[in-house]
């Protein structure tokens, strides 16, 4: 077997029969966005390739494996990975997760199947990521037993939802329930949307968000109610119930922890978003590493032109992008897992885990989005002008792409979310991402928190406590023990500082906003520099799980570039915290300019390891 | 006088009437790009387009007045600005600058007014930033006196040729010359493509590159010549000459020399290029600026919800990029300032006045390209959902400007260009890109080339000759002789470390290019750091120019945000080389924020500034 064969077992995880049987059935399928389409040409043909791709969906049961069903989609096309997303992930993920029996003995055969088409009608004009201050409003009527669904003001438009313009048929439309007088936050009913021909069912408006940066053939749009009329059946009522007099219930009292429950449930979404941002940018990486592979430019002497990928500056732009989605992989298998392995048990999760595997999904899902966004701009640049041309995919996968930084939770708002989490050590009191209840609660030691590792914990271990001294040697910095104490110790004084700064305000609230806001910059560094642990963790156990010598020899390469260009990104951050003294900074860029260098002649190899395809990549460039 | 006003006045530069003028007529044109259109639609639009902006567009006689044209086009619609400035910067430029009386006359007319549409056909499928590895050949036949254009291989074709796939009737073509059996190098030639329903001449293929990253009105296509024959007169001959009997003469002897020469004189399509970025990036900001002024998310109390830009996070995300944006306009002011003087004269000018200009339209072409994907990627996501629909503009900025970053020269060839001259000391003897010569020729001291400054010199040096002593106090870094002398310095250190790197070689010719190979990142590096010292200077003397103390005031604030973000973003090295110890360095962050602080409230005035007026930012979310 080949040695890429090898990575590629590796990178492809657990659900590896999903992605294999994926390959061959997406590549029969005829996928590739075609430009020229009408926006409803382009809606009609994403809504075929749907039914034709359901058999290579995996349902919503077994969570595992319908993510990496969608990240195979993502793969293919992303307009289409949306659509299914939409439809099974987030309309059926809703009423999976916040419905009951009957809800599910109604509506779940139909979605599956597409007999009913669905979308989920969150975000509005006014409130995006602030999920809590939804306006749109259910108000219960006791005298019809029905809930009224209605949009109070402008900004209470449903937004870019999916579906919306065209497609839907009924929408999980989440509003704040309101019955006897009193609002007891936000819940998730079922709105009918549309009559069988199409049109928009009385009292509700739906418009068209019609062209966006990318994704053309997804029906985004907008959703308008004048006192809508629904069943009070349609409630979504696993963790809200209001009976047949008007009596709200809920298994959870608290009304923030009942709200994050239910969002916490749909973390699939996130998790979905961040594989798929994954997929695209190694289609994308894939496109412009076999082009570099290919294409030369500019003689060193007379008659002998330069394969692009022999120059320093496109090793330099290329291999540690390559690098850092071979880590993402890693982490994202190990998220998918651990996401099944709790949705999959009978029991409910304790509540630290939930919120650990929601902060995680968090914060690489704002990883690997912003990943994709600079990995596949840097694909593109690296193909010059056949790289603006939309035949070789590059644009698309970049334009495609582009909302996934702002949707599912924009990702500066989930880096601080991440970091709330860890600042306030899990306290079940901290709700929300209000600035107040986070000053609040700023734990007073976060070393535990880091240290709490869920990964191979052991071999993590035993990696940092057997890392050389400091001065033995210049190449110390290419021991993995060294790098995970580095990461580590950084994530730890980031985190006591901020709780540090944030817990000098006192409790009055203008004073806490004031101190956390001085501070945020400092907050979500410290999101981003514990998902940068947990990352190079998840590399790290993933090798350790490779059965093959060769593939792990490769792999600890690989995993060195990202660690150690990582540390070049923040490298001030290091000499100033006295973690790297000048010298030993200056071997960072001569030790990553020696991996480039070794890892050249593995170029084609960590492409194949991705395993896409080549005869699925749809670059014109690469087929002449 | 409101404070925008002033700011913008000097902003706008020597040729604020054209600006004014500009802002009025274009505005009246309704030019905004409808993405319902089809190609040929979108095509066909901006023919008309074209004419109807004709009498915006300032000829191409006066050369700064033409290029701050293009730049207001480029506020508007950017598929306009290309094929503005393919027809009149490019195709009109060929002829002026490389052609003769006859070709002047026979031309320049029909061209200005639209009679004659042409393309600048200089890339090839395998040939871009590498002009003089062209392969389309023009052979003389003494015995017809004509040449034969003829591309021999597939790799020949000539591709990304704004006008190729629809408009353009006529093509300067640029192919190795050959005669009497021997090659003079690229030299560019008139050749007819289409008749007048629009079908291929003989021997001449055309097609489409279809869909691209954006720019979606710009027919760009392929040009195949088959044994294309054309009479002898349609040689631009300005610097080469071939006679009836197929003697070759040229003014300069040097084929290199000769070849470098008439690039030189192309050299406003860089300009053009910078600039049209630039006005993007400020159309985008104007955008997501006044979004951030209106939009509120999130309570700080209950019932309060917090405007967006009253974050810190988001005045760091959007604040650096306005001041940077600040920083290239009045450095491209200075270069079209400078290209209008000596390209104005009577006189040809002194060869390292024309290859500084060159040099440094280069690199300030690929740092405010840079900064254009840069920022308007961030503009687009600073407005969450609303950022991603084409109706709020931000996504279709994006697209048009994409492939600024790699068309008239990939940007990290132009870094590399820019370095060559300054490592060469501007060598007569080097032309071309190749890390031979740049390797042999590698000056031995460059410390001069770093001094010899040109713009507001004494200002300069009287600023750095008064800065404050290290240790006087924590914010001696806002002072400008402190930052100017920081940034000269990092110039000189990295330019002199890159110089000593490449003399290491010997005169082997596979040795020269490990050497250049491994210190290629480093070279490149000397280019930017080059530019950002420019480009500090610029904004320098731009304050001083500037007439309102109260402006200049404001300025200042902004200049000292571009400075301290500039040498955030490369702490590393200044702690590493010493010229920061660590203490001073942490106050860069602290002072960074100090600023943000301050320039909150000036933000609707520096967006203003911008002078792009409100009613024509086409941003609906700004409307309602």
């Amino acid at each position: 077997m080949a040695l890429s064969d090898d990575v590629r077992i590796a990178l492809d995880g657990k659900w590896r029969h999903v992605r294999e049987q994926s390959r061959k059935d997406l590549a029969a399928l005829d996928l590739a966005f075609d430009h020229d389409l009408t926006l409803d040409q382009a809606r009609a043909r994403v809504r075929s390739s749907s039914c034709r791709s359901r058999r290579c969906q995996r349902g919503t049961g077994d969570p595992g494996m319908a993510v990496t069903g969608i990240e195979m989609l993502a793969q293919f096309d992303l307009s289409l990975m949306v659509k299914a997303g939409v439809q099974w992930g987030l309309f059926g993920g809703a009423i999976e997760n916040l419905g009951t029996d009957k809800h599910h003995q109604a509506y779940i055969p139909g979605l599956i199947n597409l007999d009913i088409l669905g979308c989920f009608a969150m975000t509005e004009t006014g409130h995006g990521s602030d999920v809590q201050s939804l306006e749109t409003t259910a108000t219960f009527d006791p005298a019809t037993e029905e809930f009224v669904i209605h949009s109070p003001t402008p900004s209470s438009r449903k937004d870019y939802i999916g579906g919306a313009a065209a497609h839907a048929q009924v929408g999980a439309v989440f509003a704040q329930l309101v019955t006897k007088g009193e609002n007891h936050g936000v819940h998730c009913f079922l709105v009918p949307l549309r009559d069988d021909k199409g049109n928009d069912l009385p009292g509700v408006t739906t418009s068209d968000d019609k062209h966006k940066g990318g994704l053309g053939a997804v029906d985004n749009g907008r959703l308008v109610f004048d006192q809508v009329r629904i069943p009070r059946e349609n409630l979504l009522n696993k963790y809200g119930h209001v009976d047949e007099g008007g009596t709200y219930s809920s298994p959870i009292d608290n009304a923030n922890a009942r709200f994050f429950t239910m969002l916490g449930t749909l973390v699939r979404g996130r998790v979905s978003v961040g594989g798929s941002a994954s997929a695209a940018t190694e289609v994308a990486l894939s496109i412009a590493g076999r082009y570099a592979l290919k294409r030369r430019q500019f003689s060193s002497e007379p008659g002998q032109e330069v394969l692009l990928m022999d120059y320093r500056m496109h090793q330099r732009r290329l291999l540690p992008l390559i690098a850092r989605s071979y880590a993402y992989r890693f982490a994202q298998n190990q998220l998918v897992a651990r996401m099944d392995r709790i949705q999959s048990s009978e029991e409910p999760p304790p509540p630290h885990q939930q919120r650990e595997l929601e902060s995680r999904a968090a914060g690489l899902k704002a990883a690997q989005t912003w990943h994709a966004t600079k990995a596949i701009q840097e694909a593109r640049e690296a193909c010059g002008g056949a790289g603006y041309l939309a035949e070789n995919r590059l644009t698309t996968l970049k334009g495609d792409t582009d909302v996934f930084t702002t949707f599912e939770g924009d990702n500066h708002v989930l880096f601080q979310l991440v970091a709330k989490e860890l600042l306030t050590a899990y306290a079940a009191e901290v709700g929300g991402l209000d600035p107040v209840g986070l000053v609040r609660f700023a734990a007073s030691t976060v070393a535990d928190v880091v240290k709490e590792r869920t990964a191979a914990s052991q071999l993590i271990q035993r990696l940092i406590d057997a890392r050389p001294g400091k001065s033995d040697d210049d190449h110390d910095l290419l021991d993995r023990g060294t790098q995970l104490s580095l990461f580590e110790d950084r994530e730890e004084h980031v985190l006591e500082t901020a709780a540090r700064r944030l817990r000098r305000a006192g409790s009055d609230k203008a004073e806490a906003f004031t101190v956390f806001n001085s501070a945020q910059d400092h907050v979500i560094r410290a999101g981003r520099v514990h998902i940068e642990r947990i990352v190079l963790e998840a590399f790290t156990a993933g090798i350790a799980r490779c059965e093959s010598p060769e593939a792990q020899e490769l792999l600890r390469d690989v995993c060195s570039l990202y660690a150690l260009t990582s540390i070049e990104e923040d490298l001030a951050w290091f000499m100033g915290h006295n973690r790297l003294a000048d010298t030993r900074a200056k071997t960072v860029t001569t030790l990553v300019n020696e991996l480039l260098e070794k890892l050249r002649p593995h170029t084609l190899t960590l492409i194949e390891g991705f395993g896409v395809p080549e005869e699925t990549l749809g670059a014109a460039m690469l087929v002449d």
